[in-house]
């Protein structure tokens, strides 16, 4: 694959803030911006962060051809000289991360940004982007893959995703939520997500009859046939014609890799249904594979029903998370650097407490149980801090500061990894089956409760006391100026 | 912009049925297939196609190089022989669309697709990807348009747009469903869309204070200013500052051209009381424009309450659909033809009844009241049937066929065109704003009672006699066949 030039992805005001700050000789001026999300989708209790890949392949990328200039200059609002800026530009900044896969919660960082202005600025738009698509997705994905409880989810969305790399990269997303495969091709072909898929109602339309089509099929694909069986009538034709096709053709070659899938009706009654069928004639090794409009609740709720079904096709409702489509990461200016080089921490005040910003360059710590291995609790602190594990360590919630608790016995591992310095990357990006499988491991580490559909714990997200008092200072301070 | 290379962005099965239809030499039978929606989005009384302009770069460009060939041998499942075919690909069918822009109702053809079995089948997910996408944002932007009566509506959701194309084309998507800019840099780049927008809170956090960040910003932009007021406080801090720098740097210069821009807090009160402090000020030329989680419900109570708004920028509830984010379009088999070259048709059963596919290759016309010129009822009809125009109507409900009304003095206006013939294409995309333009003009045939939010009259998608009896009589023959 090409790489994409996507470099005018950005908000048109990301382009006119930058030729204002160079107009101002701000442009090189350091600023810091923290890329976080203050809710998480569907009431859940934790978020996977996703989108690192495609956010340093878009920087490496980053770059104004002559085109883009000519558009540019077209506009008679840039001047010369920021435009031949543009012309040179190379990202310089430093960039930290979240690895993708992590279990991530509301206020912390998962991406900081440390660049001069216009560079930070011209970022923001792909950078929120990405990760509010593919954490959206691989949010989703994750609670769909909890509720089949095991069993293999495949992603077949792709015809509903809002646009072609909703499709392509919500199937990479999807993947790392825990999916087993996906429908789409070219995801595979690209980042090596299995490609999988059965049958269209149009095959077996296209034959003189059902038996004919599934006859067919198992010809030509004897060792992974998976014949879709409600085009005229599930129970009184699709399985019955099914069985016979797998006693003609399959079993006399001593094939027992063989499935039928239902994609439409009562999922529950039928799969239960035609696994008595496929039981009662021989065939118990046969899979019952189902989709149709299925999401974590509706999977959670066949299988409390007694539904048969050994793995789940999930579409439009995976692939645009359409229960709540939006994951809302924001990007906020938390520092800048005098002329000095020291640290200005910067903060927004809103009327609501929640849109307050915290300000400064930051670091996280997650805190485990030595014991379990347990999450405890995470803290944000100013970058140059650090977490002694040998001494007891004192948290508090940040909203209500008089709950302390002091815990030992922890380690405490860095979340932010550097990605870029000083335009260079100094990361080595995971294999996406690596990102999968770590997933899933980080996934080990939080407590059920937290991991509940409905009203689940509320996992920590604290504040070192050093970055606490700073914050509290900056909104003392503005609430005297506004007064 | 290089064309991508999407040709495997196909769900797996198109490619294994594909090798099936092969090896059984069934490729090149005729297949025809209907592309169609079943439900609006939202409730609505109409929905807007969009996505031809994207399925006709896609097959133009469709084709299968040597590093697709190699991945789908890699998979051991694919024959020589099929590859071969693949690596000679070249679309050789017929297409027939529904023009971009024009108002669609469930159970219409948007597109019809004449071509060899396996042709037909490989182009079906992105044929659904293209018109599901920009379908729903169209749909949803025309919704938008509407609530904001007559003021202008920008679109401004890339950063929560599920992915690159989501963003860009989704952006393009919503100016043909009437909105008048994009903050998508690039979808300007691309398409035209005339590329908008402000400042960010960054940009008031960068200066010492904020009267420095508006005086600095209109001393770069005097012609195009609009400050955004509420990084601090909305009626303390920001209109008085934004009134200041407007009479210090914009009127001695006798500019009139500004704006505030409002995007939290209540924009119903913030708007009106922001007016007076402008209107008091002697600044009644600024305009207000304002943002934060709009959609048509919200833009509709606004203004209802009198909110003193010139202008809105939309983002994440427009660029995904929020609140429907799926457009439910299928491709379904409709007919094959035998040896002799004769349409066979087919039908889908369904338990559902909605779900009944309706057989045969087909043509559509939209009867327009020749007074009015407001449209009547569509017809369904058989791909040979032409309505004359001169002689009295008999139309009916194909769910009710009993419920039968005879138009006259009507025009008959056929809404499928023909894009590709024999794989040439043969139609003239018309320029965006041309496509724009034409559905206003289209969305003013409709009565109004079509356009209502809630509950709207139900528009008539009939069928003709002719088609009605074909669908009967393979519904009894498939009735009979399954008792």
């Amino acid at each position: 694959m090409d790489k994409r030039h996507l470099s005018l992805l950005c908000d048109y005001y990301e382009l006119t803030m930058g030729n204002g700050y160079f107009a101002h000789n701000l442009h090189e001026k350091t600023a810091y911006f923290d890329l976080y999300f203050r809710q998480i989708p569907d009431g859940g209790g934790y978020a996977i962060t996703a989108g690192l890949q495609q956010l340093i392949e878009y920087i490496e990328n980053l770059h104004f051809d002559e085109e883009d200039i000519a558009f540019l200059r077209g506009k008679g609002i840039f001047s010369d000289a920021f435009l031949d800026y543009l012309a040179d530009f190379h990202f310089s900044g430093d960039i930290y991360a979240i690895p993708e896969g992590t279990p991530v919660f509301p206020g912390e960082p998962l991406v900081i940004v440390k660049a001069p202005a216009a560079q930070a600025q011209l970022i923001e738009t792909y950078s929120l982007l990405t990760f509010n698509h593919q954490s959206l997705i691989a949010t989703k994905a994750s609670r769909i893959v909890r509720a089949a409880q095991g069993r293999p989810v495949m992603e077949f969305g792709s015809r509903r995703a809002q646009g072609a790399d909703a499709a392509i990269i919500g199937a990479r997303a999807a993947y790392i939520g825990g999916c087993a495969a996906s429908a789409c091709t070219l995801t595979d072909a690209i980042y090596g997500v299995p490609a999988s898929g059965t049958m269209a109602h149009s095959w077996v339309q296209t034959f003189e009859n059902e038996y004919e089509a599934f006859k067919a099929y198992c010809q030509v694909y004897p060792h992974n046939a998976t014949l879709l069986v409600d085009t005229y009538n599930t129970l009184k034709s699709g399985v019955p014609n099914a069985i016979r096709v797998f006693k003609e053709v399959l079993l006399p070659q001593g094939i027992q890799n063989c499935a039928i899938r239902l994609d439409s009706g009562d999922l529950a009654f039928l799969s239960q249904s035609a696994r008595k069928m496929l039981d009662d004639a021989g065939l118990p090794f046969c899979k019952i594979v189902a989709s149709n409009a299925l999401d974590e609740w509706l999977i959670r709720d066949l299988l409390q029903q007694g539904a048969q079904i050994d793995s789940f096709g999930v579409g439009e409702k995976l692939i645009t998370a359409r229960s709540e489509p939006v994951f809302g990461c924001i990007y906020k200016l938390v520092a800048t650097e005098n002329d000095a080089g020291e640290i200005v921490p910067k903060i927004k005040i809103s009327e609501n407490v929640s849109k307050i910003t915290t300000p400064h360059f930051k670091k996280i710590y997650r805190l485990f149980e030595k014991d379990s291995g347990k999450a405890i609790a995470d803290q944000i602190c100013l970058h140059d801090e650090t977490i002694d594990e040998s001494q007891p360590l004192e948290i508090f919630d940040p909203l209500a500061p008089w709950k302390r608790k002091t815990v030992s016995n922890f380690i405490a591992k860095e979340l932010l990894q550097p990605i870029f310095i000083k335009g260079q990357k100094v990361y080595q990006q995971p294999e996406l089956p690596q990102i999968q499988a770590y997933c899933r491991e980080q996934m080990d580490t939080l407590w059920d409760e937290v991991k509940r559909f409905e009203y689940p714990h509320h996992y920590y997200v604290d504040l070192s006391q050093k970055l606490w008092d700073i914050k509290q200072t900056l909104l003392y301070k503005n609430n005297q100026q506004s007064q």
